[in-house]
């Protein structure tokens, strides 16, 4: 019987046909001028997803490149690092910085939980942090911090520490303004809320963190030199051979965004995160996280309803993909995208398919109660 | 008028219609039994690119970061490096091995000549080096070495030195023996020979260069970590999301050199580029090189005969995009790729395009002229 493959991951998310279609023409050189201007036209689209004015550098590789890029060259080995680490990923970022020789202290917060502003107020208060690094929306455990109170408290207390923010499940999925709340780096990836395939990874500099870069003249890196970036750019170029198809890809995806516009893509991810919630919670489910972000929804397991049985029975009987949990968060939570191409039909089939596989597990279930409690939010979509 | 568009630059190199439709292809989630499968295919068919029995890991990025990769955990800071530096990119690594604390001496070699086996036998006689890097096809100048003489010339007198080798253009397109010439570190990128959009890089290590890792306890750096890779793929996984879906066309493309035989790959690259080779040099054009490789040409322009106009007439009128110099060659060359998915018919374009180009720009030509000792050679792939 045909089930259409539904990709429903947190990353790698689902891409726009269009944007598909672009992969599949013939590839171009990109050292030209058409490219320049393809690229000029990305840059200040990302600039709208970011809300800056400063340049969105573009790295062929992961996610973890771009953050690597923004902590390796912002950050001298010594300086002291506050890490906020409430997930898999707030982790990796202190591994990184670690790696470099930073002073780091790890900020530990509950996983499904986030830091808060009086928390920062009150650490930065007492010890002078040369950066401040956070997951603003945390990937691992569907978990996002106010990162506008956050931010304000760290300017009010610590006006100089830098603010290092991985936005990977943030940027272009929930409301991010780089320039109006004073992040200093800001780090996302491809396959996340910009609709495309893996392959290339973003940062964004603030004045305050170019400094920083400036003054770390030993740094050790070379291939994610952000100097490097800087000087090309200036040309409409990249310092090293891009993943120039993923580019031309992005243009097409970026687009899309424009058009919806970015606030218009946050109201929609706001209300499928929040109409699945509704839906899940009306069949029984609890969420993991206290503070739960738009971007990927993470749901406990009631007593009784195994992972491998849960995501087995969507992945086989509804060709539905959607993640399980991490580390030791394994077995005990399922993960769902609300990034990107991601529409409230795509919210409903979930909650609709989480009924299914409810009842093929022999626990009780009334059809239509979680889709309806969905519907109930997804209507908010369709008002004028 | 419809003219065809044809890209001969040497990286990114055009890429078969079958790989990029299976670009377009919808994305899937890359931690899957599915993919883990075909990630294994790709290595295995990596291995006979490479012609070795080692493991090729996959690192999302350029080129120039599986290099890095190569050489930041291989060579611990301190270490003693020759570096044959003879055009921009054997000079890139060098600036990779000095970023990262090691004492680089440069053997310089003029543009266009490559080290011999003779001055590498020379060289490691009187100094115990910890590294020999070279760049087996030196992309800026269309410049090859023996390496297999090479390779021996090193063993035969200095047992210990890790042989390092960007295979960037080599790999794939030149008789390149990973195993059998004892080669330790082997590096390419996915836009070259392996008929892929730029975005995946990859390096191979030999035993002798796992030891240098696992000696090397100090190195910084993160996501080129090739410790994290050798770790996960025993797991077929990437310690990083991939750019699952260049990995998928990758197996596309490397089920096509698979059928075609690598010694079949090797001849046919061989054959076209002295097609051209006798082509160009029958209607008075000079190579630049004097120990040309067959994967890229570069050709010097006669006098009276500039850049602009020569590559300017190609890419306007004929809608064929070749490559320039770089740095100091600038206006003085033009490169021609011959890696990858290039055939008979597009050496013979090439070839006949600069006649048309000549008589535009007003020089002595007879048509045919080119063309007629390019087919010559060309003869030699339709045989039996």
């Amino acid at each position: 019987m045909l089930m259409k493959y539904r990709l429903f991951t947190p990353g790698p998310t689902s891409v726009p046909e269009a944007t598909l279609l672009e992969l599949a023409k013939p590839v171009h050189h990109h050292r030209t001028a058409e490219f320049r201007a393809m690229f000029n036209e990305v840059q200040s689209m990302l600039q709208h997803v970011y809300q800056t004015k400063t340049t969105v550098y573009t790295i062929t590789g992961s996610g973890t490149s771009a953050a690597e890029a923004g902590i390796v060259n912002t950050i001298a080995p010594g300086k002291k690092v506050l890490n906020v680490s409430n997930g898999k990923f707030a982790e990796r970022w202190a591994s990184v910085s670690k790696t470099y020789g930073a002073e780091v202290e790890e900020l530990k917060i509950e996983y499904g939980q986030h830091v808060s502003a009086e928390q920062i107020a009150a650490k930065v208060k007492g010890t002078k942090y040369d950066a401040l690094i956070l997951v603003h929306s945390e990937t691992s455990t569907g978990t996002v911090c106010d990162l506008e109170s956050v931010s304000k408290a760290l300017r009010q207390n610590s006006p100089d520490t830098m603010l290092i923010v991985d936005g990977i499940t943030s940027i272009g999925a929930l409301p991010f303004k780089m320039d109006e709340w004073g992040v200093d780096v800001a780090i996302t990836g491809s396959q996340k809320a910009l609709m495309l395939p893996p392959g290339l990874g973003f940062v964004a500099l603030s004045d305050r963190a170019w400094a920083a870069v400036d003054a770390n003249k030993a740094r050790k890196t070379f291939y994610l030199d952000l100097a490097k970036y800087k000087k090309s750019i200036a040309d409409g170029d990249t310092p090293f051979t891009p993943a120039n198809t993923l580019i031309d890809a992005l243009r097409v995806s970026l687009a899309m965004i424009k058009q919806e516009t970015i606030e218009g893509v946050w109201k929609r991810t706001r209300l499928t995160a929040e109409a699945f919630r509704q839906g899940v919670t009306a069949l029984g489910f609890e969420l993991f996280s206290k503070q739960p972000a738009d971007s990927v929804s993470a749901v406990r397991y009631p007593a009784g309803v195994t992972d491998k049985d849960f995501r087995g029975h969507l992945k086989n009987k509804h060709n539905i993909h959607i993640a399980g949990g991490q580390g030791s968060m394994e077995g005990q939570i399922f993960r769902v995208n609300h990034m990107g191409y991601s529409d409230a039909y795509d919210a409903l089939s979930v909650v609709a398919a989480t009924e299914h596989a409810l009842k093929a597990l022999g626990k009780p279930v009334k059809f239509g109660a979680g889709v309806a409690a969905a519907q109930s939010v997804l209507a908010g979509l369709f008002e004028k």
